[in-house]
């Protein structure tokens, strides 16, 4: 889709980037490379125990399975912490459909855990004008996306006394506004052709756009909730394909007086088809929707779920599962917050006991506790209560 | 300043766009040469004659001495004009300096002339946020050069009734900012380059900014004045370097439904030193400030201004004054509103009858009660009027 002619090297290499994932020849994206190749830090053990210790509660399941497995100074927004330092946390979405999938919660579920375990405010920022200068929609189209995406992410649970959410075409201009002029001044387009690969051919709105995503990285740009908090930092929790956006903030950072941003970077949640393929918003089979019916999400884990079961019932009882491979045992491990029963079905399925079917079954099950308590909470928010969190308002008790 | 390096092939011959004013070899710009390459019209007298029989007052000095000599689609804008439709008027200024010079006054002059003959709103824009990124000024200091700007510009007599002033700082956001993105969508960076000559080194807010530019010439960017008046059309008064962010916004205009903005082109304001030489802001003897005394600018007109006159006085009385260099008539013709003086200086200073001295003496005379008129006004000014001349707010009775 993105034309990168300077790229044609990596191109045979994993291409990750804002809007392109791409494992090399058909294999698995290999995220200790990307790691290497981005210059951010393994989230590791020890971090994680740390995170327990400061907020007291158990470490959600993407942290302590390693579905957010990368950082860039978590542990600088960890020693802030523990001296009684907050800081606030920071994610979005570009609202380019209307049904969100469950790689979409991902960032959202982690993000609410953030919140609730280290009580801090967050911002949401909805990318309506990036979407519609990406994916040649209307701005009418894009404005009414990121509203009926706003309630996918409220149903998440959010505490509307600590979340501000806001739509570029809404809040870009003023504060916001002019931290987008400092950051673009100490960007070169050359720089952002080799951080995002544009072509000459890419419409200039491409090019405008990084500091918009950029801006929201510093208190400055919300002086309704952090004026004369200039000092206080930033955490963004993100899939990795954002890291881009964010080596590009942290770089001007310091030029403009500002803490560079802090990140915590997960890895992607992978298709029905297998890890090798991606989710695409043309072919409804590859994701489960928030939006799929009981008997969807049955229907599309036994005919589409990519199995690391055997081909017979023979084999499968003497080799076991392929666990590596398996995509039911990975949407497992994402959305099973049982550690004892997620063990059990590793141990069992791999040495041949369980069947594909057992652990399709037990995804099923899962998947649509999941989606229908989804529903149900995005069901009970209201048009009243898209305006209260998107409402531009100080959030007096947001760090208690 | 700018580096174009595609472009040193025009380097040789006239430069002319925002940013840079070079005559071929150290000549005077080649205006016939420049509606050619522009691609824009010549303004000629019918179309000043008209303009007279519309309005039913005589054409402004700048009008009917040809300061004002090529257009785009002015006739458009009086065609419709006569069938009873209204326009509005679009000009700007970038604030990058305290004190502004004669050269900065011509286009707010004008358009204040076009705004009392026609009867139609106005609106201003103070590209703060352009200086900020082209001057490395930081934000703070743009945004208070353009609210002292905006006293100047106030100080011309604009009707408070009819007038719009913005800051780009202060009002980029909503309907501007939807704006914005829709042009840049259409834009690509290989057009922008050809356009305005950036290099890869030049930092992402210069790609950012011409539709920062383009957006006041259509009627949705300001909601307040002109919501469900999509078929307004504009039209913009402007010296002719600004041309290609204007080429650029008719480019875009058919494909997002507006009408393509018209204009009305004037000459370039000279410097003392001659038409060959460029006002810098770096040398404040090369041009005449609003704030000088008469003391200063009778100096100034004295010791630098360029005379056509012969080195001698029988050489004077023998040939007479070469007009066509001659800076101080050149000043006259701007600023000395009697056409038959004008007239009667020409023939006798031509001739060798009138001196260089006496020429002089009758240009600070001139300039000096401009500039005092315009001082008194300026003083005038009050913070109060600011305010409300950059509020934002509906003009009931700007079409009166």
């Amino acid at each position: 889709m993105e034309k990168r002619e300077d790229k044609q090297e990596e191109e045979q290499e994993q291409v990750v980037n804002p809007w392109e994932v791409t494992a090399k020849d058909g294999g698995k994206i290999d995220y200790d490379k990307l790691i290497d190749k981005f210059g951010c830090q393994r989230l590791e053990e020890p971090l994680v125990d740390r995170v327990q210790r400061l907020t007291g509660r158990p470490a959600h399941v993407f942290l302590r399975r390693g579905v957010f497995f990368a950082h860039r100074d978590f542990d600088e927004i960890l020693n802030g912490y523990e001296k009684g330092k907050k800081f606030y946390l920071y994610t979005g979405r570009g609202p380019s459909s209307e049904a969100l999938h469950l790689g979409h919660l991902v960032p959202f579920m982690f993000t609410k855990y953030l919140q609730d375990a280290f009580k801090v405010p967050l911002v949401i920022q909805l990318t309506d004008d990036e979407k519609c200068m990406w994916k040649n929609l209307s701005v009418e189209e894009c404005q009414r996306l990121a509203r009926e995406n706003a309630k996918d992410i409220i149903a998440c649970g959010f505490d509307i006394t600590k979340t501000f959410i806001f739509s570029d075409f809404d809040y870009v201009g003023g504060s916001f506004y002019k931290n987008m002029v400092r950051i673009a001044k100490c960007v070169t387009y050359n720089k952002v052709v080799g951080i995002f690969g544009f072509s000459g051919e890419d419409h200039i709105g491409k090019v405008s756009f990084p500091p918009i995503q950029a801006a929201p990285s510093f208190p400055s740009s919300f002086p309704h909730l952090f004026s004369g908090k200039d000092d206080l930092r930033c955490l963004i929790p993100c899939a990795i394909d954002q890291d881009p956006y964010f080596r590009m903030t942290r770089d001007v950072a310091p030029r403009l007086g500002y803490h560079k941003p802090s990140l915590i970077e997960s890895s992607f949640f992978p298709a029905l088809q297998g890890e090798t393929g991606k989710m695409s918003a043309s072919d409804p089979n590859s994701a489960i929707y928030v939006t799929d019916s009981a008997k969807v999400i049955k229907n599309k884990i036994n005919k589409y779920a990519f199995s690391g079961g055997q081909d017979s019932i023979e084999k499968h009882r003497e080799l076991g599962a392929n666990l590596e491979v398996d995509i039911p045992v990975k949407y497992l491990s994402f959305f099973l917050e049982d550690d004892a029963e997620l063990e059990h079905i590793k141990t069992e399925y791999g040495a041949g006991r369980m069947l594909t079917g057992e652990v399709k079954k037990r995804l099923a099950d899962v998947l649509t506790e999941l989606v229908d308590r989804h529903r149900a909470a995005r069901a009970a928010v209201t048009e009243e209560m898209v305006d209260a969190f998107m409402a531009v308002r100080p959030l007096p008790n947001m760090f208690d």
